[in-house]
């Protein structure tokens, strides 16, 4: 299992201990951090990119680990929507996470990781370790924040707690709040990750083995919420897997079933079960509206920002509705807001597949 | 957990063997049943009540394990839509179960469990001990045949393969196959027992501790199929659980994550896990149109019963779409059958629960 990790990217050290929404602080934070094209000489052209629950700070670039091209290559890169010869993309791995910035496998203070002593963070302190990061490289005010799912509540959370930060913010296929069928799924794979003995509390770094088999299931259920319905009907039906008939057996005779071990094999490389909990509890803890009594509408009352929010007709995770009440909330304070539902067979994780018209509206709105 | 459960249901042993779809068969087949109201003299007025998945022949009397009433004990008894002063009400434990028909908890032949020398079964191996359990007891035809989720995957089969059987054919919340997504969401369940180290190969009958960890996972992440989001959402919300404020910890903050780990846990004393495989193996295999080059039709050919199909405008598992194909497919053939898309709020379990329309298509249906 993937725990503390190589990571090849740029980091820093924040220089002050970041204050978090629990009450504690974090000291020496490291924060890891991916850019493409060249800043500005007046740093009017940054653009922040938030990255996904297992995403990581290689959006246009090869992942270290599975050698795969960067999550989000498709839209990142030179003449690409987020146009790298024209803009200086940052992208950073948030706290909490295993791929170089702060997390649960870093080691605290004593040397030792931290593991559950690790504080439950939040997405806003998530967002304020990049603002911080963002201080720390001298960019004051973003062209734009891009993020989808977890991403996009951190692009919205952004825009509430740091309203002069980002010019434009860009959110898409995500939600202003969790939901208790969103906080439920979550919660199966937390359960999932804690009934495996060798999760031993958290404390299994360095003692061999991990809780990868938990950590496998729990991407499995999270996997589902990713894709539509009708997407796993097209993509595999009822076909078998390498067979003419069922086995009458418990092997993977079809082909979903074989496709879904697989995505939950294969995370357990790249990702750490620890960070995986904390990171859902951020999710879960999610709701933008909550400090000003339930009134999203007031969350946004001092952005001075352009909106942009994009949600996929097929998206059963986060869907159009909870882009539609960020919306309605942006209108009530008269903020300049656009919104498109577009339609994509692939449910959730549309966002990061060939959907040509999200391309155009990315690239239309970072004009 | 509850493996080799003591039922006190009555039951009766198969004089033959059972033929299995997988070419096996199984010998000294025991069915545990439960029968309520009194049968005609010309034994006209017998319904057989398929359970679903978790469900068991306590369809109108307490479990006797959780001392709770039958699971659908609003729907069966006397004056009740499936009234037992009038009709003689029968409900056996499918076999691959754990309430007293044969499955893997069961002694095999050399004394020892089953456990996964258990056979491979499908849906249409338990509707053949259940129409085997009719011959026993001396019942030709009956006047219907009832069942809703798998337990209407039961009735659809008996209406193919046993067409003179039922008058009457009633299916609720069902399919007449099993999509990639239902087979995805099984697959994730059966992951998370198998992966639990005192599911030993299924060998752990008699070894002390069973794998209910895994076990309480795969009923939790089959639970919120069973719910709709909006029913969640209205019974849960992000309502915190017995305190005032986040824990920012891992303990369950959220009444969700609260009654989510119950649902789990409690699912452990009163279900054998072996027999959580073996069923949801079963309901994966199913796929009426099969056998007939997917012609659902074709299936339908040599019916000379009356259908009813009723389907939830916001159960998700086994959307309307599902019920209309079959409906669709019985058209086809001309079969008599009416459908209707109940609205209810609380998704698949909508079947079981108070929804007084359902009650009157029941009543009506049976008349």
């Amino acid at each position: 299992m993937a725990s503390v990790l190589e990571s090849n990217s740029p980091s820093l050290v924040l220089a002050q201990p970041l204050p978090l929404d629990s009450g504690q602080s974090l000291a020496d934070v490291r924060i890891a951090y991916e850019t493409y094209g060249k800043l500005a000489a007046d740093k009017s052209n940054a653009i922040l990119i938030f990255h996904a629950l297992t995403g990581d700070q290689h959006v246009a670039s090869p992942h270290p680990i599975t050698g795969k091209p960067g999550w989000w290559s498709r839209m990142v890169g030179p003449g690409k929507p987020i146009d790298t010869a024209r803009f200086h993309v940052i992208c950073a791995n948030v706290i909490g996470g295993c791929m170089g910035s702060t997390g649960p496998a870093s080691a605290a203070a004593d040397g030792e990781p931290y593991a559950m002593r690790f504080p439950v963070i939040t997405i806003r302190d998530m967002v304020r370790a990049q603002v911080a990061l963002l201080d720390a490289l001298g960019i004051g005010q973003l062209h734009a924040v891009v993020g989808g799912s977890m991403g996009g509540m951190l692009a919205l959370s952004l825009a509430k707690n740091f309203p002069d930060r980002a010019v434009r913010v860009l959110a898409i296929a995500t939600t202003s709040r969790h939901s208790a069928q969103n906080i439920a799924f979550h919660e199966v794979g937390r359960q999932a990750i804690m009934a495996d003995p060798n999760w031993r509390g958290g404390a299994y770094y360095g003692h061999g083995k991990g809780p990868e088999k938990g950590l496998a299931v729990a991407r499995m259920a999270a996997h589902i919420t990713y894709l539509s319905e009708a997407g796993l009907t097209g993509k595999f039906g009822r076909r078998l897997q390498d067979r003419e008939a069922k086995s009458f057996g418990f092997d993977a005779d079809f082909q979903v079933e074989s496709y879904l071990r697989y995505q939950g094999i294969s995370f357990t490389d790249r990702f750490d079960a620890n960070a995986y909990l904390y990171i859902t509890r951020a999710m879960d803890y999610f709701d933008l509206a909550e400090e000003h009594g339930g009134r999203l509408a007031d969350a946004f009352a001092g952005t001075t920002a352009r909106f942009c929010l994009v949600s996929f007709d097929t998206d059963w995770l986060y869907p159009t509705a909870e882009s539609r009440a960020v919306v309605h909330a942006l209108n009530a304070v008269a903020a300049p807001v656009s919104f498109v539902e577009l339609s994509a067979p692939y449910g959730h994780d549309s966002f990061l597949l060939e959907v040509p018209a999200l391309d155009r509206v990315v690239k239309g709105f970072l004009e």
